[in-house]
């Protein structure tokens, strides 16, 4: 996608040989500087991940498989025994960087099988092939969600001819959250460049405020109508009729279709049920743990720390409101005052109207979903 | 309650005769500052409730009954037919100062019967006298709801000995939002005093965080156990079994049992259906609006700044994360983006477990409502 006019991927390699770098965009940045970093080491890239320079479901895995290149070609150098045993803690580093999103994992497998029985420069130009694959794939796989889920949207502008269509959306599951065009809003920007009129509510996504920050930065970038909305403001728009339609990305979703995603996100799916309101997961297969059911029960929610909720970060304002002095943080709370904060929540599928994926849409139960991925019955 | 171990209302008179002043915590001080503000003029007392130095509605329901007596004192020297003009005025200016509390309306009309007639030095003393007894009456009702209300954490608490009961609250209905004492923080502290484990999960209350500010403040000050949390976080932890009860205030209540409060509520009483949580509202009978039925239909919702989402005001933290060099105000999204900010929503009765009064709990429909408050019917 753009960024004032010119195309960017959330993660690419820039030079050649030995020269070549890993680069990403630094999204603790955002909205306020656009800044592009460079990772050279694997704990660069593990920290990168932890500390949500980059976030966002398949921009988490197609990181980690750029970092086993990366780890690749620090080890290059060894033996291959020794190769095997510094590339299996270096996808452990990586693996262990964040717990939930099921990418992460399914990127260090796929990593691990192109490598499996390679080492030194073999290795290296596997592992970058791999990455390379993986990233054009997410891109590629996101694109396609966007064309099936631009129908959906196409089939609401149709009953309110002339009517703009407003869709809500949790978090940031746009491109910042993957290699390209995103996940949830891959059907709003297919939608807006088919000339179909799309407005978005915005949740800001406390406590991290992905919304506020990264939504709102990339749909302005874009030229997509939106407005930036409390994430306790939803339930009063649904019950006004001011939703047409509800579409989230998801970290985590079972062969049964229960969804992990960003922590509220089952609050705006109950209140989709309450309302008559379609609520819509977007993801590619990689987001899927075909391994488990029960979603509420199996999938592991990660906790961070207590001082995301308790300071909040942004551009220092002077007395007359004006930004330009760069950022700072503040504490919104007594000093005293301990918080916890939870990073995701499960909306179990019957709250789901429909999974979006890049073969097409289907049903949030086992049958919906092994119906599009035969393969894993 | 106690701020420091010293007793304090949230707003009283000092001083006699022509030197009495009225005076107020500055609530948007808190929590960084604790500081106390003179209303000199009607002017001073729409622009404290306006601009929500005070807040709550029991407190903005006070504040204006203080505000007529301030009307009047100014009024005093006019001719009977010019102070009647006057007061009208005055009311008026006061009315309008936020659309959504029943309290405020309900208050004024308590004073303009109260003065009915009056004008000059009785209707000073009159009006003095009925903002008193409006004020009293508020602390009182709320130290009955707290009676009221501790019952039914007994309850909870007989089933689970040993553990600890954990309430989550959305907003801030303690005693900062009242005279004293609280509507749903007054069962909290009635329970903590009489020895109940109870911890509070407090949501922060997106967009002017009243929780992080107001509740975990006075949570604090008297002891309470208590975590802030996002307000994204609630449904999570009861899908976790990790809360017992929910309880809120409310800003206006219908004669069916329909609530309006602090937007966001409606979300968490449609996780607390979903997941078996009580779910109980607390209120002063000067909160309810027997002439309306359909809440969701009939009660008009206050729209707020956007700035209010756009921007984040809290205490500066300097490079080691201390605070300590005052107050500052961050924009937490792209500059030129826009927001939305209703600041209610409406709670359906069929998603309230029970309101509790100053006279007691009832069900949250008409006939629940009208038991209770029989001369209403």
């Amino acid at each position: 996608m753009k960024v004032e006019g010119r195309h960017f991927r959330t993660i690419w390699t820039e030079g050649e040989g030995p020269q070549e770098r890993l680069r990403i965009i630094d999204q603790t940045a955002l909205p306020h500087e656009f800044r592009i970093l460079d990772l050279h080491s694997v704990a660069d890239v593990c920290r990168a991940i932890r500390e949500m320079w980059v976030r966002g479901a398949g921009l988490i895995g197609a990181t980690a498989a750029w970092g086993v290149w990366v780890a690749a070609r620090e080890a290059a150098h060894l033996p291959a025994d020794e190769f095997a045993v510094r590339m299996a803690m270096s996808m452990e580093a990586l693996r262990v960087t964040r717990p939930t999103a099921s990418n992460l994992v399914w990127a260090l497998q796929r990593q691990q099988k192109a490598l499996a029985g390679l080492s030194g420069a073999e290795a290296v130009a596997a592992a970058h092939a791999e990455a390379q694959a993986i990233a054009d794939e997410d891109a590629e796989f996101c694109r396609r969600i966007g064309e099936h889920g631009k129908r959906i949207i196409e089939a609401i502008a149709a009953k309110k001819p002339g009517q703009t269509v407003n869709i809500l959306t949790h978090c940031n599951a746009g491109w910042l959250a993957f290699v390209d065009w995103g996940s949830a809003l891959s059907p709003v920007y297919a939608a807006f460049d088919a000339g179909i009129p799309v407005h978005v509510w915005v949740d800001e996504t406390r406590p991290r405020n992905q919304g506020a920050s990264l939504t709102a930065w990339e749909l302005g970038q874009h030229g997509v109508p939106h407005s930036l909305i409390a994430d306790n403001t939803g339930g009063h728009l649904m019950q006004h009729g001011m939703v047409d339609m509800v579409i989230t990305g998801a970290d985590r979703v079972t062969r049964c279709g229960d969804a992990a995603n960003k922590i509220g996100t089952y609050l705006k799916a109950l209140a989709a049920a309450d309302n008559g309101v379609p609520f819509y997961v977007a993801l590619p297969s990689s987001t899927f743990d075909f391994a488990l059911r029960d979603g509420v029960r199996e999938i592991p929610i990660e906790e961070r720390s207590a001082d995301e909720v308790r300071v909040m970060t942004g551009a220092l304002l002077d007395g007359d409101g004006q930004a330009g002095q760069g950022t700072a943080s503040v504490l919104i709370c007594p000093e005293n005052t301990g918080a916890r904060n939870w990073a995701f929540d499960v909306t179990p599928a019957r709250l789901i109207s429909g999974i979006i994926t890049e073969r097409g849409v289907c049903a949030a139960s086992e049958d919906g979903v092994l119906g599009l991925y035969p393969e894993q019955r």
